[in-house]
């Protein structure tokens, strides 16, 4: 018989919610003992996901879904929910190419009211719902399941700040707090939500929660106490009272018996309504929760054993390069910060952390302030390094034109993931930085073709005066070991890697490893460009003046981007030969493994060549 | 004798601070005359700055500047400031080409910590220089002066969870309370706001203060009886104490003999401090006083009859253009809600929130927010219409590409103030958008040449099931009448506007006058384009296969945009003419009158032919 039996049974909430509630137990121990096997099977979040079982659970059977709405905060908690509305099979394909996503995806499932994967959107997104809602007379509920990391970011805030002053909604934010967000939780928040934690009411919570159901009074009894109990549970005075929220917790969020009847008076109340619920990532996967950062985000592993060996004896990942180059840097030069906003693990600073504890700025989820706060440091004389993915940089874009670039503050930012990330998919794709960077004046922006250039590119950044960029992929690079040696990089200088003839590829960080295999393929010219801005003008100029074709490489999107500004360059001189511009195209791009995904847009060797080839055959 | 003459001895801070306390109030009603007379021959911000004439006057009187680090939030208030720092006869230049900027800029005056002008960023910022101070050991504080409408911004919350934490900073966040953004205030935190002032203790700190100073008592014991009166204004449990910062006031922030010796104790204190100042905006100009919103950005007027006259008979402008139709399609169509961060007058929303008070949303200053807030509504069947300044969206890249377009949902941005704005210069001028925005997939843009083009693209936008952006300047256009009847245009369309041969002048929205005049004095083709994407290809092409060169106009930025479409459309032809791109230069440009700043860099008509002449000479 199959272990998961029960579970198999439940393929809507529907199913569930015909379920007697001392039944769900049982489901939700199924339904953990499926995740930790599936995911060790396709890879995946996994302790956030053992931290919501019980949660979804008690959401899908309380709550009439799809009809009330469910917004979950990041996505990366929702594997549970989405077993339960009927993707327990397409879990095998979680992540990878043609399966489904990671995160809730609106064109996956009626149950997925709103895509997210970037935090702190949620309350912003089931406020406009509930306020639709209001304004149509639909009687449901709009609620935003949001983690106590996700609630650090200013977004949070401000929805908090106009959900709490709206009249006649019905919004239920529910505080998922693990004490985590993937990092260790930093900032004032933290402790205002371990004071919470720390009065008598947790407990309490709970102990009513198994009375209430231990004596299974009839039904009417049932909700006149459980009423009381979620009065008794108001903690005044709080954080998100003073926002208008009607406050209730904090309750255990692995005990489906406080859970279940709390929700279901909840969903009584009108106007906003703020729950406050703990959780423990990894909760009942004893490897997760002794380590929840190692197992928040893993590949394949045997789910006995758990995740084995230390480090990696492979490539050095970009990460690394970055990680290393910093402490290095840091060594030498006192001006040196690091400044990450909750990404210490993802972004390579765990070393420095450690090693200069004192330099280190963790802000928490909050990409806008960590520009901000890096300007500031950088008025002082410091030379703030803000570590940051390519797609989390969209959360502080105008910080850095208007107060970094405008000012033309040395602040380093060292772009990570820029390009195609793989599993995690179009919402985490560094696809577009190139071409929102590119326009904005007094920044320089670098690409590495290899990881010794990765590091001598930071270190000519902290050499400049003024505000730098450099964007490096997701993964490891091409094997070349970085010198310790640090030199710095004439500014705006490429270099030719192959001479060749009629084709002159200019190929732009990532690209140029398969640039040199087109080269040789078609006896090409081969340009590692380095520098997006400012751009080798004189480079191009020379290649322009004796080539027939010059084909630009980028892996950003082809729309602005690097190209675009050889073209502009190109169309200044007397000579112009054709520029066909090769790089992302005009659309999101799925999840799936990096170099297929590569090779699915056009950007491997064999579809280089092709679009090469169709610019002879005229048929560009 | 000059009316001036006790603030015309004030040459810098260092001068007021020889003052006895007693004579700052002279000093304090000079000022307020010298603005007012000021600021009615210049223009300019005048209610907020009418409100911090005391607050400046008290800051650097007490505090140590330059050495101690000012920090003013959107700078709108700085006149005052300006004023004591050594620019009172640079005031007759303000916002004028060549002459000082209406906001606080680093290259101005050692006394300008931090420019600024987009809300919300001071706190970050001057956190960033406590940090610098403390990890140097260098005894300076660093003070964030921060309106309640700009604490209203996640960025603000962030820096605030951040700083409440930070361990031996010196940092004071002074809350300038004057229950006003630009538009009135809204959201939970103007009710926590105002219940702090409902107590008593704002008039008890008034007595208090005007006691202490009618019994001159000595020093030291002023210092003590101050002291205790300052602890005794701490009101606990309040919002910013669960922050971790020590809360004092409310105060009255148009007193001296308050705000003094307050400052003065709290500067003696260590950790993050908070104090919370009461002022007026238009405070002591009666005409000002009664009607903020009019008075808060100013043409020249004459300050005794105050401004004159209602609605100006002249053109109408862009935002009216919006405003209105939004109203006429509100009547039509139910779907449509309006939505603004904090922007009703600047976004013509007025009459829309008086007719539709349902249906408008003032979310706060809160970007980032608007627009996810808009993607949850559009997930349940709405159009969403959010009026934005091209310069604020930059806060809400992420939620652009993240909620709305990789979800595809029908959202409508009416992007304001596209291209130059003028008098508020570099931080303001909406140089980007169309770089920023054209690498977003699914997103429709558009552009309008004149005002009934632009009512009949925001119809346009709202017939599309897709995000759009139109985006149109500031002020008003060429005095076209919008047509009452509204007609969708083909999508992706442009139109030639002028038949000519040789040149193709392919214009972009605001570019499309000035175009036709060119296209007059060479005899040249004009198309106006319409849409920057999708781009009509077709036009494109058939304009190459007939015309020698093809010229891109655009006020944006040059690198990116929609010229860059444009190029990389004509590579893949079998004709390629040469393109040349004009548009805003790679560089930030200053303040000034808007058809002055375009000449300034070549996108007025003599540029424009200028610039065709140099390609023809050879001489690009």
């Amino acid at each position: 018989m199959s272990p998961y039996s029960n579970l198999e049974r439940i393929h809507s909430p529907a199913d569930l919610r015909a379920l007697d509630r001392r039944e769900l137990a049982v489901v939700a121990d199924e339904l953990r003992a499926f995740l930790i096997e599936s995911v060790s099977k396709t890879g995946g979040h996994l302790s956030s996901n053992l931290g919501t079982v019980e949660l979804s659970i008690a959401l899908h059977y309380v709550f009439n879904t799809p009809e009330d709405r469910i917004v979950w905060d990041v996505g990366h908690q929702t594997y549970g929910h989405k077993v339960l509305t009927g993707r327990r099979e397409a879990m095998s394909g979680l992540r990878h190419w043609g399966g489904i996503s990671g995160f809730p995806r609106r064109c996956e499932s009626e149950y997925d009211t709103f895509g997210t994967a970037h935090s702190s959107t949620s309350i912003s997104a089931a406020l406009g719902m509930a306020a639709a809602a209001r304004d149509r007379g639909e009687d449901r509920s709009a609620i935003a399941v949001i983690g106590d990391g996700a609630m650090s970011a200013g977004m949070a805030f401000e929805a908090l700040n106009n959900g709490g002053d709206m009249e006649g909604i019905n919004l239920l934010v529910i505080l998922n707090d693990n004490e985590m967000s993937i990092s260790p939780p930093v900032g004032a928040l933290t402790k205002i939500l371990a004071r919470l934690m720390s009065g008598s009411t947790y407990n309490t919570a709970r102990k009513v929660g198994e009375k209430v159901l231990g004596m299974a009074p009839p039904v009417a009894e049932l909700a006149r106490k459980v009423e009381e109990h979620v009065k008794g549970m108001i903690t005044p005075g709080t954080l998100f009272e003073e926002f208008g929220f009607h406050y209730y917790g904090p309750i255990d969020g692995h005990d489906l018996d406080a859970l279940v009847p709390t929700l279901q008076n909840i969903k009584k109340l009108k106007g906003p309504q703020f729950l406050h619920v703990i959780t423990r990532k990894g909760h009942g996967y004893k490897l997760a929760e002794a380590d929840p950062i190692l197992y928040h985000g893993v590949s394949k592993f045997d789910s006995a054993a758990g995740i084995q060996g230390g480090k990696s004896a492979g490539k050095l990942t970009y990460t690394q390069v970055f990680g290393d180059w910093l402490c290095d840097m840091a060594a030498t030069d006192k001006r040196i910060v690091g400044i990450t906003p909750a990404m210490r693990e993802g972004s390579g600073l765990v070393r420095f952390e450690q090693e200069y504890p004192d330099r280190y700025y963790d802000v928490g989820i909050a990409e806008q302030h960590a520009l901000t706060f890096a300007a500031g440091m950088a008025c002082e004389g410091y030379r703030p390094v803000v570590a940051i993915y390519s797609t989390f940089l969209q959360r502080a874009y105008d910080q850095l034109i208007h107060d970094i670039a405008l000012q033309n503050l040395p602040v380093l930012l060292a772009i990570d993931r820029g390009g195609l990330v793989g599993a995690d998919g179009a919402t985490h794709h560094g696809a577009f930085d190139l071409s929102y960077l590119a326009c904005v004046p007094n920044l320089v922006i670098m690409a590495p073709a290899d990881e010794n250039e990765c590091r001598q590119m930071l270190y000519t950044a902290v050499c400049h005066d003024g505000p730098t960029a450099v964007r490096y992929p997701r993964g490891s690079g091409t094997g070349v070991e970085p010198d310790k040696t640090m030199t710095a990089l004439p500014i705006g200088k490429g270099e030719i890697r192959r001479r060749g003839s009629k084709i002159a590829v200019l190929a732009f960080g990532s690209m140029v490893p398969v640039a040199l295999e087109v080269g040789d393929a078609l006896d090409a010219t081969v340009a590692n460009m380095r520098f997006i801005k400012p751009l080798d003008d004189a480079l191009v100029a020379e290649l322009a003046a004796t080539h027939e074709l010059i084909v630009t490489l980028e892996e950003n999107a082809v729309v602005g981007g690097a190209g675009a500004e050889v073209s502009r360059c190109v169309d200044t001189l007397p000579s112009r030969p054709r520029v066909l511009r090769l790089g992302l195209p005009d659309r999101f791009i799925d999840h799936g493994d990096q170099a297929q995904l590569l090779a699915s847009v056009g950007l491997d060797k064999a579809g280089i060549l092709e679009s090469i080839a169709r610019i002879y055959s005229g048929n560009s």
